[in-house]
Protein backbone atom coordinates (compact mmCIF):
# COMPACT_ATOMS: atom_id res chain seq x y z
CA UNK A 1 0.00 0.00 0.00
CA UNK A 2 1.32 4.05 -0.79
CA UNK A 3 1.77 5.89 2.15
CA UNK A 4 -0.88 8.11 3.22
CA UNK A 5 -1.51 10.57 5.74
CA UNK A 6 -4.48 11.95 7.22
CA UNK A 7 -4.39 15.46 8.92
CA UNK A 8 -7.46 16.71 10.59
CA UNK A 9 -8.26 20.51 10.81
CA UNK A 10 -9.99 21.54 13.61
CA UNK A 11 -11.51 24.74 14.75
CA UNK A 12 -14.92 26.85 15.55
CA UNK A 13 -16.39 28.33 13.52
CA UNK A 14 -14.90 31.52 11.71
CA UNK A 15 -11.54 30.02 12.69
CA UNK A 16 -10.19 30.50 9.36
CA UNK A 17 -9.47 26.30 9.55
CA UNK A 18 -11.25 25.75 6.19
CA UNK A 19 -9.03 28.44 4.76
CA UNK A 20 -6.04 26.59 6.35
CA UNK A 21 -7.31 23.77 4.82
CA UNK A 22 -6.73 24.88 1.41
CA UNK A 23 -4.01 26.81 1.93
CA UNK A 24 -2.26 23.42 2.33
CA UNK A 25 -4.14 21.50 -0.14
CA UNK A 26 -2.98 23.79 -2.69
CA UNK A 27 0.93 22.92 -1.84
CA UNK A 28 -0.26 19.36 -2.58
CA UNK A 29 -2.85 19.66 -5.85
CA UNK A 30 -2.96 16.41 -7.29
CA UNK A 31 -1.90 14.36 -4.09
CA UNK A 32 -4.78 16.10 -1.78
CA UNK A 33 -8.75 14.81 -1.48
CA UNK A 34 -10.46 17.29 1.49
CA UNK A 35 -13.30 15.39 3.54
CA UNK A 36 -15.54 17.88 5.04
CA UNK A 37 -17.00 16.49 8.26
CA UNK A 38 -20.05 19.18 7.15
CA UNK A 39 -21.18 16.49 4.79
CA UNK A 40 -21.91 13.90 7.08
CA UNK A 41 -25.08 15.93 8.88
CA UNK A 42 -27.25 12.66 9.44
CA UNK A 43 -29.94 12.07 7.10
CA UNK A 44 -33.50 12.48 8.95
CA UNK A 45 -35.71 10.97 6.47
CA UNK A 46 -38.33 10.16 9.31
CA UNK A 47 -38.84 13.89 10.54
CA UNK A 48 -40.50 17.06 9.16
CA UNK A 49 -39.19 20.39 7.80
CA UNK A 50 -40.05 22.09 10.47
CA UNK A 51 -38.74 19.36 13.06
CA UNK A 52 -35.57 18.65 11.40
CA UNK A 53 -35.11 22.49 11.01
CA UNK A 54 -35.18 22.79 15.00
CA UNK A 55 -32.73 20.92 15.71
CA UNK A 56 -28.86 21.45 17.58
CA UNK A 57 -26.98 21.31 14.34
CA UNK A 58 -23.76 22.04 16.44
CA UNK A 59 -23.49 19.21 18.46
CA UNK A 60 -21.50 15.60 18.13
CA UNK A 61 -24.88 14.04 17.99
CA UNK A 62 -25.92 15.88 14.53
CA UNK A 63 -23.30 14.19 12.58
CA UNK A 64 -23.13 10.32 11.43
CA UNK A 65 -19.82 9.73 12.43
CA UNK A 66 -20.29 5.99 12.35
CA UNK A 67 -20.22 6.51 8.36
CA UNK A 68 -17.77 9.10 8.78
CA UNK A 69 -15.08 6.83 10.20
CA UNK A 70 -15.68 4.17 7.95
CA UNK A 71 -15.34 6.25 5.03
CA UNK A 72 -12.15 8.12 6.41
CA UNK A 73 -10.98 4.37 7.73
CA UNK A 74 -11.34 3.47 3.41
CA UNK A 75 -9.91 6.96 2.27
CA UNK A 76 -6.51 5.41 4.64
CA UNK A 77 -6.83 1.85 3.07
CA UNK A 78 -6.66 3.41 -0.47
CA UNK A 79 -9.92 3.39 -1.46
CA UNK A 80 -12.00 5.76 -3.19
CA UNK A 81 -15.34 6.55 -1.23
CA UNK A 82 -19.12 8.33 -2.43
CA UNK A 83 -19.70 10.96 0.32
CA UNK A 84 -23.16 11.81 1.10
CA UNK A 85 -24.09 15.43 -0.30
CA UNK A 86 -26.40 17.57 2.18
CA UNK A 87 -28.97 19.90 0.94
CA UNK A 88 -28.63 22.87 4.05
CA UNK A 89 -31.88 24.39 2.71
CA UNK A 90 -33.59 20.81 3.45
CA UNK A 91 -31.90 20.21 6.22
CA UNK A 92 -31.48 16.66 5.19
CA UNK A 93 -28.98 13.99 3.11
CA UNK A 94 -29.67 13.78 -0.98
CA UNK A 95 -29.76 10.91 -2.34
CA UNK A 96 -26.90 12.05 -4.25
CA UNK A 97 -23.52 10.54 -3.46
CA UNK A 98 -20.04 12.49 -4.79
CA UNK A 99 -17.00 10.42 -5.42
CA UNK A 100 -13.76 11.41 -3.53
CA UNK A 101 -10.69 10.03 -4.75
CA UNK A 102 -8.17 8.21 -2.34
CA UNK A 103 -4.95 10.23 -2.40
CA UNK A 104 -1.85 10.34 -0.37
CA UNK A 105 -2.95 13.36 1.55
CA UNK A 106 -6.35 13.11 3.15
CA UNK A 107 -6.99 16.22 4.78
CA UNK A 108 -10.30 16.43 6.86
CA UNK A 109 -12.13 19.64 7.78
CA UNK A 110 -14.78 19.98 10.35
CA UNK A 111 -15.10 21.91 14.25
CA UNK A 112 -15.92 19.37 16.00
CA UNK A 113 -13.72 16.13 14.54
CA UNK A 114 -11.15 16.22 17.61
CA UNK A 115 -14.29 15.87 20.20
CA UNK A 116 -14.73 11.97 18.24
CA UNK A 117 -12.26 9.75 19.83
CA UNK A 118 -13.04 7.54 17.09
CA UNK A 119 -11.98 10.05 14.31
CA UNK A 120 -9.06 11.36 16.31
CA UNK A 121 -7.56 7.70 16.35
CA UNK A 122 -8.20 7.48 12.45
CA UNK A 123 -6.00 11.27 12.12
CA UNK A 124 -1.90 10.71 11.59
CA UNK A 125 -1.34 14.59 12.66
CA UNK A 126 -4.56 17.03 14.17
CA UNK A 127 -4.19 20.19 14.03
CA UNK A 128 -6.63 23.23 15.94
CA UNK A 129 -6.88 26.71 14.17
CA UNK A 130 -7.36 28.71 17.46
CA UNK A 131 -9.04 31.95 16.93
CA UNK A 132 -10.12 34.65 19.51
CA UNK A 133 -14.24 34.76 19.78
CA UNK A 134 -14.88 37.91 18.91
CA UNK A 135 -12.64 37.62 15.44
CA UNK A 136 -14.52 34.03 14.64
CA UNK A 137 -18.81 35.70 15.20
CA UNK A 138 -17.49 38.72 13.57
CA UNK A 139 -16.33 36.22 10.36
CA UNK A 140 -19.30 34.20 10.93
CA UNK A 141 -21.68 37.40 10.85
CA UNK A 142 -19.95 38.60 7.65
CA UNK A 143 -20.24 35.48 5.39
CA UNK A 144 -23.41 34.68 6.73
CA UNK A 145 -24.87 38.18 5.89
CA UNK A 146 -22.95 38.56 2.89
CA UNK A 147 -22.85 35.24 1.47
CA UNK A 148 -26.01 33.06 2.84
CA UNK A 149 -28.28 35.93 2.87
CA UNK A 150 -29.31 35.98 6.31
CA UNK A 151 -30.32 38.65 8.48
CA UNK A 152 -28.20 40.07 11.73
CA UNK A 153 -30.33 39.03 14.19
CA UNK A 154 -30.97 35.73 12.83
CA UNK A 155 -27.18 34.72 13.10
CA UNK A 156 -26.88 36.66 16.41
CA UNK A 157 -29.72 34.51 17.98
CA UNK A 158 -28.23 31.64 16.35
CA UNK A 159 -25.06 32.27 17.80
CA UNK A 160 -26.32 32.78 20.74
CA UNK A 161 -28.70 29.95 21.91
CA UNK A 162 -26.39 27.39 19.92
CA UNK A 163 -22.77 28.18 18.69
CA UNK A 164 -21.32 29.78 21.65
CA UNK A 165 -22.65 26.75 24.18
CA UNK A 166 -21.89 24.58 21.98
CA UNK A 167 -18.55 25.69 21.54
CA UNK A 168 -17.73 26.28 25.03
CA UNK A 169 -19.14 22.51 25.59
CA UNK A 170 -17.62 20.24 22.86
CA UNK A 171 -14.97 23.15 20.80
CA UNK A 172 -12.67 24.14 23.27
CA UNK A 173 -12.25 21.21 24.92
CA UNK A 174 -11.26 19.55 22.01
CA UNK A 175 -8.63 21.38 21.54
CA UNK A 176 -6.67 18.93 24.02
CA UNK A 177 -6.13 16.40 21.21
CA UNK A 178 -4.18 18.52 19.17
CA UNK A 179 -0.96 17.97 18.20
CA UNK A 180 -0.66 21.74 17.60
CA UNK A 181 -2.32 24.46 17.74
CA UNK A 182 -2.70 27.28 14.85
CA UNK A 183 -3.72 30.81 16.05
CA UNK A 184 -5.16 32.55 13.34
CA UNK A 185 -5.26 29.69 11.06
CA UNK A 186 -5.83 31.51 7.75
CA UNK A 187 -3.61 34.16 8.22
CA UNK A 188 -0.34 32.34 9.87
CA UNK A 189 1.93 31.66 6.42
CA UNK A 190 4.66 29.90 8.88
CA UNK A 191 2.40 27.61 10.82
CA UNK A 192 1.04 26.67 6.72
CA UNK A 193 4.71 26.16 5.73
CA UNK A 194 5.79 24.47 8.79
CA UNK A 195 2.37 21.90 8.13
CA UNK A 196 3.87 21.59 4.53
CA UNK A 197 6.94 20.36 5.73
CA UNK A 198 5.96 17.97 7.45
CA UNK A 199 3.25 16.65 5.08
CA UNK A 200 6.04 16.68 2.31
CA UNK A 201 8.61 14.88 4.69
CA UNK A 202 5.71 11.96 6.04
CA UNK A 203 5.08 11.42 2.36
CA UNK A 204 8.31 11.77 0.45
CA UNK A 205 6.72 14.60 -2.13
CA UNK B 1 26.70 34.34 4.67
CA UNK B 2 25.40 30.62 5.65
CA UNK B 3 21.22 30.13 6.32
CA UNK B 4 20.92 30.77 9.91
CA UNK B 5 17.32 29.35 11.64
CA UNK B 6 16.32 31.28 15.55
CA UNK B 7 13.46 29.30 17.03
CA UNK B 8 12.01 30.74 20.25
CA UNK B 9 10.36 28.75 22.65
CA UNK B 10 8.35 30.23 24.78
CA UNK B 11 5.88 28.71 27.96
CA UNK B 12 4.83 29.33 31.37
CA UNK B 13 7.27 27.76 34.45
CA UNK B 14 6.69 24.05 34.42
CA UNK B 15 4.95 23.71 30.42
CA UNK B 16 8.31 21.24 29.24
CA UNK B 17 9.52 24.48 26.81
CA UNK B 18 13.30 23.21 28.15
CA UNK B 19 12.08 19.35 27.13
CA UNK B 20 10.93 20.44 23.48
CA UNK B 21 14.11 22.48 23.71
CA UNK B 22 16.54 19.66 24.27
CA UNK B 23 14.44 17.47 22.27
CA UNK B 24 15.09 19.10 18.95
CA UNK B 25 18.25 20.23 19.79
CA UNK B 26 19.13 16.50 19.68
CA UNK B 27 17.98 16.13 16.16
CA UNK B 28 20.50 18.42 14.91
CA UNK B 29 23.36 17.97 17.32
CA UNK B 30 26.26 19.55 15.67
CA UNK B 31 24.37 22.39 14.25
CA UNK B 32 22.59 23.73 17.53
CA UNK B 33 23.15 26.55 20.03
CA UNK B 34 20.90 27.22 22.84
CA UNK B 35 20.72 30.55 23.97
CA UNK B 36 18.80 30.97 27.65
CA UNK B 37 17.24 33.99 28.59
CA UNK B 38 17.50 32.93 32.26
CA UNK B 39 21.42 33.78 31.46
CA UNK B 40 20.52 37.61 31.13
CA UNK B 41 18.92 38.28 34.31
CA UNK B 42 19.86 42.04 34.85
CA UNK B 43 23.46 42.81 37.08
CA UNK B 44 22.43 44.49 40.53
CA UNK B 45 25.92 45.03 41.28
CA UNK B 46 24.70 48.67 43.37
CA UNK B 47 22.19 46.63 45.41
CA UNK B 48 22.67 44.69 48.50
CA UNK B 49 22.16 40.81 48.72
CA UNK B 50 18.97 41.78 50.49
CA UNK B 51 17.51 44.26 48.07
CA UNK B 52 18.48 41.26 45.20
CA UNK B 53 16.57 38.63 46.64
CA UNK B 54 13.56 40.85 46.85
CA UNK B 55 13.23 41.62 43.04
CA UNK B 56 10.91 40.19 41.37
CA UNK B 57 11.99 38.00 38.77
CA UNK B 58 8.99 36.83 36.95
CA UNK B 59 8.81 40.10 34.99
CA UNK B 60 10.36 41.38 31.73
CA UNK B 61 12.05 44.15 33.16
CA UNK B 62 13.81 41.67 35.24
CA UNK B 63 15.69 40.91 32.03
CA UNK B 64 18.92 42.25 30.42
CA UNK B 65 16.88 42.42 26.91
CA UNK B 66 19.35 45.17 25.00
CA UNK B 67 22.24 42.82 26.01
CA UNK B 68 20.38 39.46 25.12
CA UNK B 69 18.92 41.36 21.79
CA UNK B 70 22.24 42.30 21.12
CA UNK B 71 24.05 38.28 21.24
CA UNK B 72 21.12 37.10 19.45
CA UNK B 73 21.56 39.39 16.36
CA UNK B 74 25.16 38.49 16.63
CA UNK B 75 24.22 34.77 16.74
CA UNK B 76 22.01 35.29 13.42
CA UNK B 77 24.66 37.19 11.90
CA UNK B 78 26.94 34.02 12.45
CA UNK B 79 29.46 35.39 14.86
CA UNK B 80 29.97 33.74 18.52
CA UNK B 81 28.84 35.81 21.97
CA UNK B 82 30.44 35.83 24.94
CA UNK B 83 26.82 34.84 27.02
CA UNK B 84 26.69 35.86 30.80
CA UNK B 85 26.85 33.74 33.63
CA UNK B 86 24.10 34.39 36.46
CA UNK B 87 24.77 32.87 39.68
CA UNK B 88 21.38 32.09 41.29
CA UNK B 89 22.54 31.58 44.83
CA UNK B 90 23.75 35.56 44.70
CA UNK B 91 20.91 37.01 42.45
CA UNK B 92 23.17 38.22 40.25
CA UNK B 93 25.38 38.06 37.20
CA UNK B 94 28.70 36.60 37.96
CA UNK B 95 32.03 38.81 36.20
CA UNK B 96 32.93 34.96 34.23
CA UNK B 97 31.07 34.65 30.54
CA UNK B 98 30.81 31.66 28.34
CA UNK B 99 31.46 30.78 24.67
CA UNK B 100 28.28 30.27 22.58
CA UNK B 101 29.53 29.25 19.05
CA UNK B 102 27.36 30.59 16.11
CA UNK B 103 25.27 27.84 14.24
CA UNK B 104 23.05 27.20 11.78
CA UNK B 105 20.15 26.68 14.30
CA UNK B 106 19.71 28.75 17.31
CA UNK B 107 17.36 27.65 20.03
CA UNK B 108 15.99 30.53 22.50
CA UNK B 109 14.47 29.40 25.53
CA UNK B 110 12.73 31.69 27.71
CA UNK B 111 9.28 31.85 29.51
CA UNK B 112 8.79 35.81 28.66
CA UNK B 113 11.17 35.86 25.31
CA UNK B 114 7.51 36.53 23.14
CA UNK B 115 6.54 39.25 25.69
CA UNK B 116 9.36 41.58 24.10
CA UNK B 117 8.65 42.81 20.49
CA UNK B 118 12.15 43.46 20.04
CA UNK B 119 13.25 39.52 20.81
CA UNK B 120 10.28 38.29 18.61
CA UNK B 121 11.25 40.55 15.25
CA UNK B 122 14.67 38.54 16.06
CA UNK B 123 12.44 35.00 15.68
CA UNK B 124 12.13 33.09 12.77
CA UNK B 125 9.91 30.98 13.94
CA UNK B 126 7.75 31.44 17.49
CA UNK B 127 6.94 28.30 19.60
CA UNK B 128 4.82 28.74 22.30
CA UNK B 129 4.63 25.44 24.62
CA UNK B 130 1.09 25.83 26.50
CA UNK B 131 0.55 23.14 29.56
CA UNK B 132 -2.48 23.58 32.03
CA UNK B 133 -1.61 25.86 35.10
CA UNK B 134 -2.12 22.60 37.41
CA UNK B 135 0.32 20.36 35.69
CA UNK B 136 2.72 22.99 35.72
CA UNK B 137 2.87 24.42 39.45
CA UNK B 138 2.84 20.56 39.98
CA UNK B 139 5.78 19.67 37.96
CA UNK B 140 7.62 23.19 39.60
CA UNK B 141 6.90 22.04 42.49
CA UNK B 142 8.43 18.45 42.58
CA UNK B 143 11.69 20.09 40.79
CA UNK B 144 11.65 22.75 43.13
CA UNK B 145 11.63 20.16 45.94
CA UNK B 146 14.00 17.39 44.86
CA UNK B 147 16.41 19.60 42.67
CA UNK B 148 16.77 22.61 44.76
CA UNK B 149 16.07 21.93 48.22
CA UNK B 150 13.11 24.11 48.69
CA UNK B 151 10.40 23.56 50.57
CA UNK B 152 6.84 22.89 49.36
CA UNK B 153 5.59 26.30 50.92
CA UNK B 154 8.19 28.15 50.13
CA UNK B 155 7.63 26.95 46.59
CA UNK B 156 3.62 27.99 47.05
CA UNK B 157 4.16 31.29 48.81
CA UNK B 158 6.38 32.49 45.47
CA UNK B 159 4.06 31.07 42.77
CA UNK B 160 0.79 33.03 44.40
CA UNK B 161 3.09 36.02 44.95
CA UNK B 162 5.02 36.40 41.70
CA UNK B 163 4.89 33.47 39.32
CA UNK B 164 0.72 33.17 38.70
CA UNK B 165 0.34 36.84 38.55
CA UNK B 166 3.28 37.72 36.44
CA UNK B 167 2.06 34.24 34.10
CA UNK B 168 -1.32 36.34 34.07
CA UNK B 169 0.15 39.19 33.36
CA UNK B 170 2.66 38.66 30.74
CA UNK B 171 3.10 35.37 29.64
CA UNK B 172 -0.39 33.91 28.52
CA UNK B 173 -0.87 37.17 26.60
CA UNK B 174 2.25 36.33 24.56
CA UNK B 175 0.71 33.58 23.43
CA UNK B 176 -0.77 35.62 20.31
CA UNK B 177 3.03 36.41 19.21
CA UNK B 178 3.10 32.29 19.20
CA UNK B 179 3.40 31.20 15.29
CA UNK B 180 2.37 27.34 16.44
CA UNK B 181 1.58 26.37 20.10
CA UNK B 182 2.36 23.08 21.40
CA UNK B 183 0.08 21.38 23.71
CA UNK B 184 2.43 19.39 26.76
CA UNK B 185 5.60 20.43 25.02
CA UNK B 186 8.12 17.47 25.95
CA UNK B 187 5.08 14.43 25.89
CA UNK B 188 4.45 16.19 22.19
CA UNK B 189 6.25 14.09 19.75
CA UNK B 190 4.31 14.67 16.75
CA UNK B 191 4.79 18.39 17.59
CA UNK B 192 8.67 17.60 17.71
CA UNK B 193 8.81 15.91 14.48
CA UNK B 194 6.78 19.10 12.94
CA UNK B 195 9.43 21.44 14.55
CA UNK B 196 12.18 19.43 12.74
CA UNK B 197 10.52 19.31 9.70
CA UNK B 198 10.50 22.71 9.15
CA UNK B 199 13.97 23.27 10.83
CA UNK B 200 15.46 20.64 7.99
CA UNK B 201 13.67 22.02 5.60
CA UNK B 202 14.39 25.59 6.36
CA UNK B 203 18.16 25.14 6.65
CA UNK B 204 18.82 21.85 4.56
CA UNK B 205 20.11 20.22 6.47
Amino acid sequence: MKNILTVGIAGGSGSGKTTLTHVIAQRFPNHTTILNHDDYYKAHDSLTYEERAALNYDEPDAFDNDLFCEHLQKLRRGHDIDCPVYDYSEHNRTAETRRLPARPLILVDGILILSDPNICSLLDLRVFVDTDADIRILRRLARDVAERGRTIDSVIDQYQTTVKPMHEKYVEPSKHMANIIVPEGGENPVAADMITSYIRECLGI
